[in-house]
């Protein structure tokens, strides 16, 4: 069968603030062939990331990313690491068809599951789908009071683990982010699992990050992720032989596997953070979760905005049963929790679990598209070269 | 003074072919501030980058890169990394911005230039700029024999150097590259040099590489470019361990300062190829060919489009002597060549060399932006984000 169709839908919340928090806005991604269709989230940037999909060629390695899907066979499993080398070869010179095509080829897994009636990790190769151990992701407050509140009311939800990251945390001075950590620990109380977030804050600073290690490990934090940006490579090694009672996590920003395998062989990691909406989908997402077993490094997903996006998040470690902690967005905007009418809570066991049902297993809801989508048109050499599709019945 | 306006032109061939040739369109950046103007070209497809600039905020790391740019204070050079680093905080989360950023970038420090009537090189700290051996960048051709011809002609040129790549190179057997390499050193004479890109080609896939290494040798090529994509550091790493005789190069798709210290210190290459619209510009281009010096490395401008992207692309190593090779677009496309009234062309003794001039020195005509200039409307929410501007007179 033929891919027939890709369309995007662009959902905003009405206002976006400059929080760093990712669920402000959504690009959804529909997939249809042969009467099946399938659904996924792209991560960032809806505006750019269609414009991926649908620009003029500028060369033969510079092509939209959708003259490499539309109209391609997708009979089975293999067509997709098929089609992903020719986004690859075709889009090599356009940086952003890795977060293009990362939605589409989430959507086809879950096209081929529902029409193969298996749950993607199945054909990920996953025999089973183990509960994972969910950590509810907030940015931290604005005052450590916010931020103790913040961690009573994760506990109060009978959350485990809690990360805390971005907000003010490392823009000031180490002792106001040692306050931070102080007020985390104590909203989520002496057994919680806190893991901490700088949120890339001091790129490639070594001396900067160095300054907060001693609050980390009086705080006792599981991990502390993204000191730098993701290709400090040297830094983010120097700070590991440093940090060792507290590991250092990256990886959300791979925008293809070998970023990820960097980190893990010359970054140092302890655990390797991904993002399936970004990484290039599920394949390379799992490409990566058997990379991290070999090397001793534990995976976790990277997920800050919808279910959707969750249930995709998951697949490529579902199989893992001793990678169990998973990234669990535990504040997103109405819009990022209402694309979906089903939802993967944490089970009394407060565990989460992917059921075993076909593809994804998600439903989008379309009155959630009907309420925040965003009137797009990009028109170029005299032709309407996107616009808004009509929302699905 | 305050940055005023930062206006893109998207412009086009009429019609753009599947060739691996960059020329075929061009997206040109001018900044404004205070009265003075700066000119440059961001490195491919168009209409995404212009999205990247002017798209709809999704949450605080990741906003529209002009939101980082307009309004800031330039008064001295000082002021471009610091607005380079607004960028990377406020755009971390948006692929594209990198692309978009270093056109800009780039238009700042012509800008500068001239109003401080300094040629851009010595603004980077480069005392004075040396004549480079100029290499003629081409395509191979369909057939040895048009290989052949090929070459003929540009020794008919008197170019000294040339450099064969993509078209079917590396896609067939390695007796048909071995053809295609014999084709291009007979074009080019016994005493040219034979450069070979085989653009991404083999992805990360060793042993093709390892079987074209032979003909490469018996044909003494200088060098061989990308025989992978950029990230696969194990594979050119590797691959550089068993090919002594004939060095790699590779680095153009380095969209940060970092993947290209990778190549360098992970991936064992010989020359780092950079180009100056997609690393961020002239100040992360500089800082690479300061660290290409320090590692025994020489650094390579990689420039296939107009001489005003020439012009950039020859300042970050405009002082270093012994990086004598540098990359000339040989067979641009009419749009690219027309883009500026004057050109870098080689001399009598076959160098090209920058005038000591303020800025990039290149002057833009508006009658080749008026001939190939796109039309281009995108709306999002109720507004227009951005449509093609007017010729500048």
């Amino acid at each position: 069968m033929r891919i027939d169709a890709v369309d995007f839908f662009y959902l905003s919340m009405p206002e976006v603030t400059l929080e760093g928090d990712g669920s402000q806005d959504a690009l959804l991604v529909r997939v249809a062939s042969g009467g099946h269709v399938g659904w996924s989230e792209c991560e960032a940037s809806p505006l750019t990331s269609i414009a991926a999909a649908v620009c003029p060629r500028s060369h033969g390695a510079c092509q939209p990313v959708l003259d490499s899907v539309l109209g391609q066979t997708l009979d089975d499993i293999a067509d997709i690491p098929r089609i992903a080398r020719l986004v690859g070869r075709n889009s090599l010179d356009l940086l952003q068809a890795d977060h293009t095509w990362s939605g589409i080829e989430i959507a086809l897994w879950d096209l081929l599951g529902r029409r193969l009636s298996e749950p993607v990790y199945r054909l990920l190769g996953w025999p089973k789908a183990f509960p994972k151990l969910p950590y509810a992701s907030l940015l931290f407050g604005d005052t450590p009071e916010i931020t103790l509140a913040k961690g009573r009311a994760m506990r109060a939800r009978s959350f485990r683990a809690a990360k805390f990251g971005w907000g003010p945390f490392g823009q000031s001075t180490a002792a106001a982010d040692r306050d931070q950590l102080a007020a985390a620990r104590e909203g989520l109380g002496p057994d919680g699992i806190l893991l901490v977030d700088a949120g890339a804050i001091w790129v490639d600073d070594l001396q900067a990050a160095r300054q907060r290690l001693g609050a980390l490990q009086e705080f006792r934090a599981h991990w502390l992720e993204e000191p730098f940006v993701s290709g400090a490579l040297d830094a983010h090694h120097a700070l590991s032989r440093e940090s060792r009672s507290v590991p250092l996590a990256a990886g959300e920003g791979s925008h293809n596997p070998f970023m990820a395998r960097h980190l893990i062989d010359h970054g140092g990691v302890g655990f390797i953070q991904i993002d399936t909406g970004r990484i290039g989908g599920l394949g390379p997402a799992k490409e990566i979760a058997d990379y991290a077993v070999a090397r001793g490094v534990t995976f976790v997903n990277h997920t800050f905005t919808s279910h959707l996006a969750l249930a995709a998040s998951l697949q490529p470690f579902a199989g893992l049963k001793d990678h169990e902690i998973c990234e669990f967005p535990a504040e997103p905007k109405a819009l990022a929790f209402e694309i979906t009418s089903d939802h993967l809570m944490p089970g009394g066991d407060g565990l989460v679990r992917l059921a075993d049902v076909p593809g994804l297993g998600m439903t989008v809801d379309p009155r959630t598209i009907e309420r925040y989508l965003v009137d797009v048109e990009i028109r170029a050499k005299g032709e309407i070269l996107y616009r808004t599709p009509r929302v699905p019945a």
